[in-house]
């Protein structure tokens, strides 16, 4: 099992703050996932992947994946007081679900 | 409130390696936290900060002082499957919990 966070790379992101965008999203996406999914990913590590994707389009493509797939998914907002403009898109995450349900919504994306 | 998590800028951990360990820490530490907190910290936006650290003995007092103080922590190992060594000392999440009360384990350090 996996979960995969993708990060947008377009946006100048600094590295602490791509680190907390990543666990927002991290963290929205499995209180999304139900209770004996959340035991066995975390049973197994909680084993995540964090991808990078261009522009917010492609995360909102990916989140409607997700969710016609049924898997937990979850898109963060910057709130805006550093770095990024209010209301930015940042980072989906897709899981935790079984690596190869995760692998068809995020499968053709790059290691960040 | 707030949760700092520290991550080790002393190992080269590449952007996404540092931000799937973040995450590892945040959640591991936020499901360390009683309900009622939980609650609270995502009402107000789960603020997350990320700080550098550089050494593992410099997480270890951390998480002492964490402890000491009774806040929510946790430190994690790097499964070591890439870049790092297995069992690699990587982050601490301190909280969520009063910024103040964070800031009297954390507040030395400098964001990532």
């Amino acid at each position: 099992m996996k979960q995969a966070i993708v990060a947008r790379a377009d946006i100048g992101m600094g590295q602490g703050k791509l680190a907390a965008q990543v666990a927002h999203a991290s963290l929205s996406a499995y209180e999304d996932t139900d209770t004996q999914t959340r035991k066995r990913w975390k049973g197994e590590g909680q084993k995540k992947v964090v991808l990078k994707a261009n522009g917010e389009s492609t995360l909102f493509e990916l989140a409607e994946k997700a969710d016609r797939a049924g898997l937990p998914n979850a898109i963060i907002r910057d709130a805006g007081h550093t770095q990024l403009d209010p209301g930015t898109v940042t980072a989906l995450a897709v899981g935790p679900a079984e690596d190869d349900l995760v692998d068809r919504v995020t499968g053709d994306l790059s290691l960040y």
